[in-house]
C-alpha cells in the first residue's frame, strides 16, 4: 500500500537532512506546499532527489519520447491523456479514500502519472492555467468499489472518484486530463495519453502505442510495442537513480517536475471547489 | 454544399417577415449576436423557428434519451463528446474554410451537433463558463484534406483545425467538446458522446451505442443499435417540424437551444484568443 | 489415470473402517449401489467423507454461486449443462472405456462434473424422473480417438460414446444433460452450465463466465472472469476439507451429493436401455 | 401478423371442400386434433395440401439435406434443435400470446419450424415418445417483450415462454427442441440445428452452415454459405407448390408431416403438465 | 460466358476491316501468334483497339498506380501477382476447358488479368525471359470444380489447373505469377498483388489495399479501400475507350500490352512443355 | 551469432577428422564447394555428421509429414515456401551482411531453412534446375534494419535482402521460393510453406498449420496445432543425433541433403548474377 500521501514530504525532508539520496513514490507531495518544502530542501543538498514515475520508463512511452525529441512529430501544440477507471475504487477504510492522508482520489492517485507523462512528452511546457473540475458520485454512496478486495463498509470516503481539467501551457499548447476511479463509461479501464504535433502524432493505451503521420498524401501509422525481452520500467527506472547518484546528475523526474504536477494538482481541486478557472502562482519560494 | 453560414440570420429573419415557417440547417447563426437577431425576430411572430439537428432524431439518441428522462441513469453529472477526424479538411475555397463565411472551422460544422446533441442529453443544464483552446496546424499548411475531392491549392484557410473545451453548467455538471477536422490521432473519425450519470452511463460512438451501470455488484452494459427498419433521423426530424407547425409548439430544438449554442462556440473562439475563461453573457437583449 | 471407478466404493468403505478421512475421486460409486455402499459406511462414522468435485470450487463457479445465494437471479426453473468433445476418446485399453472398470463412457466420466456442479448451482433440487438416450456409434469402430496418446488399436470399449438427458426436480425445475466423448458436431470441446432463473441468468463456458438481466428494459451482461492471481480450485477444495476435518462440518460435495449423482446416471442408462422415463428410487435403505 | 392458429383447420377443410389446393402457413393446425381434421379432409380430395415450412428451403438446409440423402453423413442418430430468443415475447395482446388462439408460446411459434426442419433432415423418423418442460417466468409478469412495437400491457398471456424437449423415435435416434421467446441466457437469437450421423455431421446457425467429418486422423470441416445469387426460400417454397399441382405430386411438407408436428407439441405440453412421458398416439382417425 | 477466346483475333480483324473500333475482352488472342495478327491489323488502322483489362480501372489499382507514377515507392525491383481458386474449375463442356476454344487454363483466364496489371503497375517493363510450370492434377479427374453450376461430367478437360512462373525484365526486375482454378492450398480465393519498390510497395488483395514504406525508422502504412460512391471500373473503362476514339489517342490497354500478354503466357507454356527457361522473341513480324 | 558460415566446412573436415561426431547449424558449408569437401569427409569416414535443421523437427511440421509419407496428399507436385521479413536486416558490422563470411544474405541465412524443409516435405525430389533474381535495396542504403540491436552504420553490406527462384524437381515438380531480410510488403513476418498435392494439402505459417482437402464435394480443412506439452524441436533433433550414433544410421538431415541445399542456392544466386536458367551440376567428386 506504500506510505500514505501526507508523510511524502516530511519524510523526505528527514532523508535529506540525514544525508541520504531519495527515490520518491508519486505524488512528489501530498499538495504543492509540501512539494515545495521538498524542493527548498533539495535545493541546499548534494543528494539526488528523484520521484519514481515509472511510466516514463515503459518501452513504448521511451520510444515515443525518442520520436518527438528527433523531431519527428513536429510542433507539439496539444495532448490529451486519462484513465478511466470504470469500477476500482480501493476499499474505503484505506488511507487512499481519506482526504487527509491522501490529498485527493483518482486524481492525484493515477492523474498525476498521466500528468506527469503527458508534460514530459510536450517538452516539459510551464503550465499557467488550469480549469476542471471533480465529482464524487461513487464513493459516498459505497458504490465502485473494485470487484476484488475486502471492503470496509463503514470506512471515510471524502474525495473525488471523476475528474476533469484542461490546462495551459505558456508555449500555447493545452493538455486535457480525465481520470476516475469509478464512472458509468464504456471504458477498457486503460491509462491513455495522445500526442499531437504539427507533423506527426503519438498514440499511447495499455500496452500498445502508434506513431502517427501522413505519407502518400494518407494517414499513415505504425503500431509499438514492447521488445519480447523487455527488462521493465522499473529496472530502467533503478539503474537512472543510481546513475544520477554516480554522475551527480539531475533526475528526469526532478523535484521541479515533481513540484510542477502538484501545483497543477491543486489548481484542479481549486477550479472545481470555485467554479473558476485558476493560474497557475510560479513563486517557488513561500 | 448548403448556405453558407454568414446568410442563416438574414435569411431565416427575412422568411419570418414573410410569414414563413423556418427550418435552419446548423449553425442556427455564424456567431451569437447573429443568433439574437434571429431570437428577437422569432419572438415576435407566431411562425416555426426550428433548428435542424438531425442528431437528436438517431435511433440511439432517442433510445439514451427516453433513458435519461425516465431517471435510469439518475443526475448527469458530467459528459464528454467530440468528433476526431484525422485528415478530413473540406477542400480550400470552399466557404467552409473561410472565417468570414462560415464563423469557423470544424468547432461551428461539426462541433456544433456534439455541443447541441450533449446539451440536450445531459437535460438542457445552462452554460456559464467556457475555457478552450483551437489550433490550425494542418489547414494553413495545405495539409489535412480530405482523400477525395478536387482541392483548391490557392484558397483561403482562416480557421481552425483542432479545437478543445471544458463548459461548465449551472447545475455544477460539466462538459468536454473536442474536435478536429485533421489531427495526427489515432481516432476512428467517428462521432462520439459519453454521458455520465449517477445510476448508470451512455456511450454513443459512430452506429453503436451502450447503457451502462452496475448490477450484481459487477459493472454490466447493454449494446443499442439501430432497427433494421428505421425510417432515419431526417424523416423523424421533418415530422417533427410538420407537428409544430400544425400544433403550434415550440420545436425541441427551439432558437433558444440555438442560440445557447453560439454562445458557447463563441466563448471557446473568445478563450482561445484571450487565454482566459470565459463567463457567459445570458442577456438575450442587446 | 487414477483408480478405476470399480475401486472406489471398496476402498471408501475400508478406508472410513479404519478411521480414516476419505476424499473421493469422482464419481463417488461406479454405480448408485455402490455409493448406496459408501452412504452407510459414512453413516455410521465420524469421519469426514468427501467427494472432490472440483468444478464447484472454480473461481467463475463460485461467482455465479454467490449471485444465486443472494437472491440476484430469482428462482432457478431451467439449467442446461454439458461437455461435447468432438474427438477426445481415451485410447482404447484404458479401464475409462470398459464398462465393467469404470460403470460407463462419457457420462460418467465427464458428465459427472456437470451434472454436479449444475445441481449445486440450482440449488440443490431433488430429482425425480430421468429421461435420456445414449449412443456409441465411434469407439466400438475404432474412431474418435483423441490425437494424442497411444491407442490400444484392440482394447476393448463397451461404453457410450454420446449420451443426451433430460432431469426433472421435484420443485418443477428441469436440467438438461449432455456429453460426449466423440461426435460429429460443431463444439469449441468445452464444458458448459447455463442456469436460468425468473431474475437473471448465468452462463459458465471454458474459462469465461456470464451474468444475465435486464435492465433498462433492454438485454444486460456482465463478463466473468478468473481473478489474475487465482490459487486454483484444488487448492480451495483442498482447504475445505481440511475444515471439514477440523470443524467436523459436512462437505458440501458430501456423500449424499455424490449418491445423487449416481442415482441420476443410473437411471440414463436404464432410460436408455428401455426406451422409457425412469422415476428415481429414493430409498437410501437397500 | 397472418391468421390466428386456430382459424387454420376450419379455414384449410373449407378451402378443400370449395376444391382449392391449399398452402398453408405453420403449424399446420392449433393442436393435433385440428390437424387430424386436415388430414381427414385431404385423404378424401385430389386437391393438393402443402404446409409453407419455408426453413426446408434454406439453401443451407438444402445442401445439408443433400448431403446426408447422398449417405456422407451415414446413420443419424442424434439431432439438437431449437432458437432461444432472449427477450422477444410478441406486444400481450395480439393472438400469439393467448392459448385459445395459438394453442401455445414459442413451442408453437418458432419451435415447430425447427421440429420440422430436424425431422426432415433425419430422415422423418417416426416419433414414438416425448417427454419435456415448458414455463412462463416473464410474460405473465410483464418482462421479456421486445424491445421494438406497442406492448399492450393490460393484453392476456397464458402461453409459455420456454419449453425444453427430448423425444425418441422408432430407429432409436433421439431429437433435443429447445425454445424460448425470453430467457436470461447468454444466446445470439439464432435458430440452429445439429445433425449427428455415423459418418459426419452437420450444424446450421443462423445464416452459417457447417458439415462435418473425421479425416487424417483429425477433425475436419467444410463451412457452408448462401450462394450471392440466392432467389430465396420462399421462391423454391413456391415452385415446389405449383409443382406438386401441375404434376399432382405430394409435397415434402406434406399433411402428414404437418400432424406429426402437432402430435409432437401436444405431447410436450402433456408432458409438462403431468411431469411424466408421453408415448404418441399414432391412430390416425378418430 | 463470351466469345471463346479463338475467336478473338478473326472477330477483331473483320471489325477493323469493316472500319469499326474494337474492345476486345481478354485475352487479346488466343496465344501470341492470334495476337500478332491483331497487332498487324490495327497498324493499318486509325480504329482504336483496346483489351478490357478492367482491374487497371479498379479505383484500388489506380490508387497504387498514382503514387508510383509520383514516384513515391522509388525504384520498383520486384513484383508478385497471382490469383489461387482453391475449387473453382468452369464446369467441363463449357469451352473454358477446351485447349483448342480456350488456349489454357487459368493462367489465360485469370491469370492473363494478374500479369496485365502487374507489368502496368511495374511502369511497363519489357519481359526477357520466362520460366514455369503448369499442372492438371483436378480437371481430368473429374475435381476441383465450382459448387455450384451444372457440371458436364463427360466434357473434355485438356488444360491446366494451377500455373507457376517467374519472369525477368530488360530492366533487372523481376515478376512471380501464379494461378489456379482449383488447388489443395490454404488461400482466400482473391486475386493479389504485391509491388516492392525501393522507397515503398504496395499491397493489393480482394477489395483491400496498402501503402507500405519506413517512416520513424519503422514499417509503417496506410490502408486502401473503395470510395463509398465508387462508379465501378467497367463504367471509367468504358470511359476511356470513349475518350480515346474521340482524341484519336492510344488507349492504356493497348495492341502492344496484349500481345506482350500473349507472349508471355505462351513461354510459360513453353518452358513448362520442355522444362526450360524461354528467352521472349520479340520480333513483332512474321 | 554462430561460428560464420565461412568456418562450417573446415571445421567439419577437422572435428571428422578427429574422430568426432558432427552436428552442423545450417547452412551446411558456405558454398556447395564446401559442402562437397564435408561430404567427402564423411564418406571416409564412420562418424554421424547431421545438420541442425531444426524445423523438420517442428511439431507440426511432422504432423505435416506423416500425413504425406501416409499418403494422404497423394503425389506432392507443387511447392511455395519463403520467409518474408520487413525490417530484419541485422546490424550491419556483423558478419551477416558480409559476403566473404556469409556467403549470402537472407537466402542462405533464412531461406535455407525454406529449403531444406520444402524437399523434406515433398519427399526429397532431386532439383534439376533452377531460375531465380536477388536484390540489395535496403541494406547499402543503410535502410531495413530491424528496430532492435545496436547498428553499426559503417559495417559491409555486400549481399542480397530479397531473393525470389523457382526450383524444377527431377519428378517434375516445381517449388517456390521467397526471402526477404528487408521488403516493402504486407507481410506477416512468418515463414511459410504450401504443400501441394493431388488428394489433398498442407499450409505452414507462423505456429498454425492445416491440412486442406476435398470431402463432401466441397473443401474442407483441419487446424493443426503444437500439443500443449510440446517438449520442442530442438529436444527431439538432440534425441535424433543421438540415436543415430547409437544406432549407427544416417539423419535424416544427411550430408547429402546438406549439400542439395547448398547446391540450389548457389545456383540461384548464379541465375540471378547472369539472367540465366542455371542446370544443376550433380557430379558429387570434383
Amino acid at each position: 500500500m506504500g506510505v500514505p500521501n501526507q508523510f511524502h514530504a516530511p519524510l523526505a525532508v528527514q532523508a535529506l537532512a540525514a544525508g541520504k539520496h531519495v527515490l520518491l513514490e508519486k505524488p512528489m507531495g501530498i499538495n504543492s506546499e509540501a512539494a515545495r518544502q521538498i524542493l527548498h530542501a533539495a535545493e541546499t543538498s548534494d543528494r539526488v532527489v528523484m520521484v519514481a514515475h515509472q511510466m516514463r520508463w515503459e518501452s513504448i512511452a521511451m520510444q515515443i519520447k525518442e520520436q518527438i525529441e528527433r523531431g519527428e512529430l513536429g510542433k507539439i501544440y496539444s495532448a490529451k491523456t486519462g484513465w478511466f477507471r470504470r469500477k476500482g475504487i480501493p476499499g474505503w477504510g484505506t488511507w487512499f479514500t481519506q482526504m487527509d492522508q491522501s490529498g485527493g482520489g483518482p486524481l492525484i492517485d493515477i492523474g498525476v502519472h498521466m500528468l506527469d507523462l503527458a508534460l514530459y512528452l510536450m517538452g516539459n511546457p510551464k503550465p499557467v492555467s488550469v480549469y476542471g473540475s471533480t465529482y464524487a458520485e461513487f464513493g459516498p454512496n459505497r458504490k465502485g468499489i473494485g470487484t476484488w478486495g475486502t471492503p470496509d463498509w463503514d470506512g471515510t470516503y471524502d474525495v473525488e472518484d471523476l475528474a476533469t481539467a484542461l490546462i495551459k501551457m505558456e508555449d500555447g499548447s493545452t493538455l486535457s486530463l480525465e481520470v476516475s476511479w469509478a464512472v458509468h463509461m464504456d471504458t477498457d479501464n486503460s491509462p491513455f495519453i495522445h500526442v499531437m504535433g504539427s507533423e506527426g502524432g503519438a498514440s499511447y493505451r495499455g500496452s500498445e502505442g502508434k506513431l502517427l503521420t501522413e505519407k502518400f498524401d494518407r494517414p499513415i501509422e505504425s503500431v509499438l510495442s514492447k521488445p519480447d525481452n523487455d527488462e521493465g520500467e522499473r529496472a530502467r527506472l533503478s539503474r537512472h537513480f543510481l546513475a544520477c547518484i554516480r554522475e551527480g546528475k539531475q533526475p528526469i523526474t526532478s523535484v521541479l517536475s515533481g513540484f510542477t504536477n502538484n501545483l497543477v494538482l491543486d489548481a484542479i481541486y481549486e477550479s472545481s471547489r470555485t467554479g473558476n478557472e485558476v493560474k497557475l502562482d510560479w513563486n517557488l519560494k513561500q
